[in-house]
């Protein structure tokens, strides 16, 4: 740990958290952790995620090169969406905050919408 | 890695990682990874940090019992800040979003505020 992080490394590092700090961001990216899955799989699994803000979320993954939509070739085509080999790099992350959750934060409702 | 994960462990995840993905808390956090510091000492440490949301972020992790404020029985009396357990308990969390960010992502300016 440094003490004095340069700030370059400080705002790479803001940037990421606020990006999978997203409301239902980390559920989404631990769902697709199973693999690739459409989004009538990826819905059900996240709890109070709505459509649209699953569309937002699926969007704002892609942009940030985390996740990738495949159309798959069948009649009608279907679509599913895939971690990209960045997007499971996040693992670590997500599994080090599961690790910290079950041993220190307590349930309750987030703030805000 | 949990399909379907229940419904207060999403709630319990997305609650931490909203805590600490609010604009510079990780880089607080990360400051007093090195040992208590007063305020005065934190503030040129984290690039951005104004007066006032260092006040509210403080406020915030004391709150959520990762910092605590030690009233140091100097004259006149000195404060600083250290992490508490379960503030220190989240250097694996940080690490791991570091190497990630050192890793995959690339800097750009913050969005908003």
């Amino acid at each position: 740990m440094d003490a004095a992080p340069d700030h370059s490394a400080c705002v790479r590092f803001q940037n990421a958290i606020e990006l999978i700090g997203r409301r239902w961001t980390g559920a989404i990216i631990f769902v697709l952790m199973n693999g690739p899955a459409s989004f009538s799989e990826i819905l059900p699994q996240v709890p109070e995620l709505r459509d649209r803000l699953l569309s937002e979320r699926l969007k704002e993954l892609e942009d940030a090169g985390i996740v990738v939509r495949e159309v798959l070739p069948s009649r009608p085509p279907s679509v599913r969406y895939a971690l990209t080999d960045k997007g499971r790099a996040l693992e670590p992350v997500l599994q080090a905050l599961t690790r910290w959750t079950e041993g220190w934060a307590q349930a309750e409702t987030p703030k805000g919408g």
